[in-house]
């Protein structure tokens, strides 16, 4: 087997073989397939797409080229979570818990953030104490001992996705459906759960601007998730603006034990709800009316944030933090965000929100970059909300005067007050 | 700018602008933009196409990212040809010097063959004594004192268009007619000529099969030479069937002198006058009819082969071959193809017959290989010629007895014999 024939055959519209796609991400995995020829291969897949057979066939040798959890001891109860990346998101503090508590196996690998905040380790790294670096032992038998653990990435998983994602970036080819989907699948399939679900974020503040193209990328996951014996469901989602009041990651870890204290946040509360309805729905073979009245009970009856606490146990963290919120805090350094009029918020501009929090230090711009886990803004109101001219509409946290400066001239540009009340969208767009 | 938007713009089908074209080659040729860029780009180019200009830019910037060989001095007199490859093509050993003898500077560089039989320059070499490496100075003396100098690439010619051929063999990404068509023209800017005769090959035995393709690709080309002030004309012409009854580097010599003799050989002496017509009609500016007269008077006056004979003794051959071109002569070992049934030559492939002449010696599988000059066929008939049972349809020779009975095995499957007379295409089937 030749790469140039492969190449010529997805350049000439065929489908590949089995055979094909697995002589590709092996050569490529072991360097035999130089990055040129893996391009070229990228961008006629660009033009000419792939069947929903090859996506899956993909994404399972990607899968399969680094090391696979074994997760089978747990049976079907597993469950994976996985969101396409939006601003304020901290759901997933929130929605494991609820599914552990409900008697699913939360057992699941997170990464850290780039670019807007950090992503769920740096979040869960602002509880002091907290490990996130786990051997793949310890990792399984927390899950064994409480049905919760989240982690960093252990060993070394989808080498091949890594390297080609690396590839995509400077190539041009990032923008592929079926390259997108196998990408984020096939950590997936490599992490092991026999269910997921899939947040997929839709507007400006996600990469997926429109909901025709969430929608694909949602219909691409599912499929593969069924080609390869998983059960995937994916919730398309509202992310035009932030989610919930707070951005930035003790302060999105403060936000996300609220909820589970039973607090009611706009948006943020219904969206958890529904994701964790999913993933007990999804596990226990249940009806979805039922299982959200089961994520509703963890959260009234207490054990779910229960479960947060024995988790923060288990990996070191202080778990007084979790039983009192405040005891997050906030920077040393702070700037009231005020409305100049009275009216409508009409937009909140996640994006803007995003890049703003990279400025203030709860982001970062290269991998290597440092967070401040206590940077970030809290919002005092939503899209929609009636405020008076002086109202605070946000408050900016940075330890560092000058990113503060810097910030405040992005942030008074990043929200909009309007005489009329905006539409908003619900923050459940499509469910598939 | 960023090589990553300049792919990003081809994919979306956008035109390319004069700068990113030229930061591309320079960047490529530098080696600061990676191969796996540049094969993107190129798949990209393959799905999206260029325009006339894209391609112009790219063919001049290719020309430009070498050495550029300066005729200026020879005014608009100077006057190249190309040929696209074809099994028994020794048309340059014939046109040259015609256009030479009737005035223009011909100041050619030619390749050595690969696959088929040998290149120009490989043929020249069949001269005892002829020598075709020469150095930029002596080349340009010889043009001006005699008019006629035909030698091997000097200097550095078009170093963009060697790296990225080389990589778009091996990225599936060579059939594409812009990039086809600046290849070969970054090579004839390169070069120098002001006027250019591209003999464009069509049928079996070309790269391109079909006439729709071959026109196209002519038709990049006169449009290339449009946008760079070169005078081009291309001739779409028939590769179904050898030229001629020689194929082999010696034996084309050979044939080469004898139509310079004025002898009549079927369809290569009508196509030697058709392109030395175009030479000298294009470089003096006169009417096709008269240039073809005078094409005609250059041959029947012995004034052509009066040049070439100039041209082998300034470049230390032999001249008494050309005296008799049966100096030549042949390998020691030879096998006669007998027809097995009367009837008319319905077809000689000209695909097998070249492949047939690598197996004797004649041409290269690879660039390094070493050619047998005296190896090679020779015809006994052409195609809609009716021969008789027993009848020598083709002889084989090489001074090879292995490779004589292997060759032997095809060559009784390169042609074909019918009850019907054939219907043969005309040699010259269409001209821009």
């Amino acid at each position: 087997m030749r790469m140039t024939d492969i190449i010529e055959h997805k350049k000439q519209g065929l489908k590949l073989t089995g055979e094909e796609i697995e002589f590709f991400v092996k050569g490529y995995t072991k360097g035999d397939i130089p990055d040129y020829q893996a391009s070229a291969l990228a961008m006629a897949i660009y033009f000419n797409k792939m069947t929903n057979e090859e996506t899956a066939t993909l994404t399972l040798e990607m899968a399969k080229s680094g090391d696979m959890l074994d997760l089978s001891e747990f049976k079907n109860l597993t469950v994976d979570k996985h969101s396409s990346g939006g601003v304020g998101d901290k759901t997933t503090l929130v929605v494991a818990p609820i599914a552990a508590a409900a008697g699913c196996t939360v057992a699941k690998m997170s990464g850290r953030g780039l670019g807007f905040t950090g992503g769920t380790i740096d979040k869960l790294e602002a509880i002091p104490g907290f490990c996130t670096a786990m051997s793949p032992e310890s990792f399984k038998n927390q899950a064994r001992d409480i049905g919760l653990v989240v982690a960093g990435q252990t060993g070394n998983m989808a080498p091949c996705d890594k390297k080609l994602y690396a590839l995509r970036d400077v190539t041009a080819t990032v923008d592929c459906m079926p390259l997108i989907a196998s990408s984020i699948m096939s950590k997936k399939l490599a992490a092991g759960a026999k269910n997921i679900v899939l947040d997929v974020k839709c507007g400006e503040g996600a990469f997926m601007k429109d909901i025709q193209s969430a929608a694909l990328l949602a219909s691409e996951m599912v499929n593969i998730g069924r080609h390869c014996q998983r059960n995937v469901r994916a919730l398309i989602t509202d992310m035009s603006c932030p989610l919930g009041y707070a951005v930035g990651n003790s302060l999105e870890v403060a936000e996300a034990i609220k909820i589970l204290k039973g607090e009611n946040i706009p948006r943020l509360t219904k969206l958890c709800i529904a994701l964790a309805a999913n993933m007990i729905s999804l596990t226990k073979q249940v009806d979805l009316k039922e299982a959200e009245n089961e994520a509703k009970e963890m959260i009234k009856s207490g054990k779910a944030l229960e479960k947060l606490k024995e988790m923060v146990k288990a990996q070191g963290g202080d778990v007084s933090y979790i039983d009192d919120e405040n005891k997050f805090g906030f920077d040393e350094y702070k700037t009231e965000i005020k409305a100049e009029k009275q009216g409508y918020i009409s937009n909140i501009d996640a994006q803007k929100i995003g890049n703003i929090c990279v400025i203030l230090g709860a982001g970062r711009n290269v991998k290597t970059d440092s967070i401040d886990s206590k940077a970030g803004i809290l919002l005092s109101c939503q899209k929609g909300d009636y405020i008076n001219s002086g109202d605070t509409v946000m408050t900016l946290y940075s330890n560092d005067e000058n990113k503060l400066k810097q910030a405040k001239e992005l942030a008074l540009n990043s929200f909009e007050i309007s005489d009329k009340k905006p539409a908003c969208n619900d923050i459940i767009l499509k469910q598939l």
